[in-house]
């Protein structure tokens, strides 16, 4: 019985490790449709979604399923729990690069990124791209190292979405249109709420390890 | 026994209630403090988001602890598990009111709401609090019938928040400023928003009575 447990325990830390990978397969190839303005590229990122979406539903079963026949404790009543809670992060990240994809197919053929916007972005997006990839190594080997890594870049992407009001507020009123200037916010909206559900999972991590809520990360 | 954990669920149960009353005072407070530009109420919003992230980290608790000490199986995990992803989408109810209230911060003393929006914006509101009100009875006494009112409500606040880009669309470049443009999206977006977290609940309150996971709403 124990050795079907751990088994399937397994498979749960399997799945949140491939639904990441998957999410972050997917923020870089929004990235990149953004970037090139190609549209068949965002039409890809658009479809993946669904099988994101159905690795949610996939996992949430098998969680549930441990939850009723193994009636797990401890350490890998966590890992379920965590897991629970994850999935509802991990499946919002592949949400957030669909948007991003969907914004370059509502322009299309013109730019979803106007040019004040380009390198912002660009530099959104690589860190999206940075904190996805640290996720999947925190779930590939829990350690409480990887969570203030995820921290940091979550700052960085902070700090991105803050330049962009920024570049919002210099520009003047002839510039871009009003729906560029809506455009933007919400594709740094979705980079910024990307980074945030990756700390979300980092947190999920922590208690997973810890067995405490939401541990205080503000260290300086 | 037995009766200790019906308790317990009963205690879930309540502080979904609580945490959905919650959320819907918030969210029409933060509308009414946008319509009237109160800097002081959307103070009182911003604190009280603490309460409610204190609410989901208690019932979270909670949940986990009826996992540990009682093993439910059925309808009873079914609750638990539930309550566990409801409480995501409840806390998230509430940073949505912060952050419209936030706006209302940043902005003072001009207000957050340019001219062409503020219909739109009263009536968004107006929907949020409607749709958190139907999560309450809902919440409060489980049935079926309530799921499908708050997907017609969803759907009014994706149709205003689809007018709010048609509004855009037809300012002329110097009617706003591009500031006032990027606020009028994301309190838009943050409206729309509090509406998918009421669907999210309501999906979770099917699974609960049906357990199926998912089911489809898509009903004519």
């Amino acid at each position: 019985m124990r050795e079907v447990f751990n088994q399937e325990l397994d498979t749960i830390a399997d799945r949140l490790v491939e639904m990441s990978r998957l999410v972050t397969e997917q923020i870089s190839r929004a990235t990149r449709a953004l970037e090139t303005n190609d549209l068949e590229l965002a039409e890809q990122v658009i479809s993946a979604d669904a099988r994101i979406d159905a690795g949610q539903a996939d996992l949430d079963r098998l969680s549930v399923q441990v939850l009723a026949l193994q009636a797990p404790v401890a350490q890998d009543l966590r890992v379920v729990v965590s897991a629970l809670k994850m999935s509802v992060a991990i499946e919002r990240m592949g949400d957030l690069a669909r948007h991003i994809a969907a914004q370059v197919r509502i322009r299309y053929p013109q730019s979803a990124v106007p040019e004040p916007f380009r390198e912002v972005f660009s530099r959104m997006g690589e860190a999206a791209v940075r904190i996805g990839t640290a996720q999947i190594q925190l779930l590939d080997n829990p350690g409480l190292a990887a969570v203030p890594m995820i921290a940091t870049i979550d700052e960085q992407l902070d700090a991105l979405h803050l330049q962009v009001f920024t570049i919002i507020g210099e520009l003047s009123s002839g510039d871009l249109t009003p729906s560029q200037i809506a455009d933007a916010t919400l594709v740094s909206r979705y980079f910024e709420r990307f980074g945030d559900q990756a700390v979300n999972v980092s947190h999920k991590v922590e208690y997973l390890l810890t067995g405490s809520w939401e541990p205080d990360l503000s260290a300086p």
